[in-house]
């Protein structure tokens, strides 16, 4: 039976920091929660947009001309080739959207394994 | 600057029913904001998968083999092909991601007006 997906419940069900969880599937792209803290590294991804919305706490997306502040409830789409870095001061939940296999870095030998919860 | 998307600023600044509003592009596809009460008609999406997020009340989604009911924070992924059809009791606001031009029963002649707010 079908059943909706209880953003809620899980993110419940992981705690560690970077570590994207695939939650659906959606037009070749997985529907992924990650919780972050601290500062990531500065990347880009040539062939994809990068999807966030923050469910909890409080994000700064830097860019190379500027930066964006995201709290609960917002959301901003990196463009394609774009550089940015995530930082976090405290712990932020975010559903993320990216193309099947996407590394997270853009760099293959750096990236985070996603798996399904 | 780039600026993060507020949704809740974004649903106040409407209140048609039935009537997408696009606030972000990402891979070839529009997010949207929705707002709807009552029924739609029964459908299918051939070529792409149907994104819901509810962010304010109740949704149900009909299938021919049962239902999904979705409150605040939940998300389901409609298959591509699977058929359809939204039913909310009360009004509920949504978070759609549809490609380009989609039309959202499926049938380009009863297809919405999708306009960027």
């Amino acid at each position: 039976m079908a059943q909706a997906i209880h953003l809620e419940a899980k993110l419940k069900m992981f705690s560690e920091l970077w570590s994207p969880k695939i939650i659906a599937a959606f037009n070749g792209h997985d529907v992924m929660l990650v919780k972050l803290r601290g500062e990531f590294v500065w990347h880009a991804h040539p062939d994809t947009d990068d999807f966030f919305l923050v469910l909890k706490g409080n994000l700064t997306i830097q860019l190379r001309d500027g930066e964006v502040r995201l709290g609960p409830g917002d959301l901003y789409v990196v463009p394609k080739g774009i550089e940015h870095r995530p930082v976090a001061e405290d712990e932020v939940h975010l559903l993320l959207i990216e193309p099947f296999g996407t590394p997270n870095t853009g760099d293959t030998a750096t990236a985070a394994v996603k798996e399904p919860i």
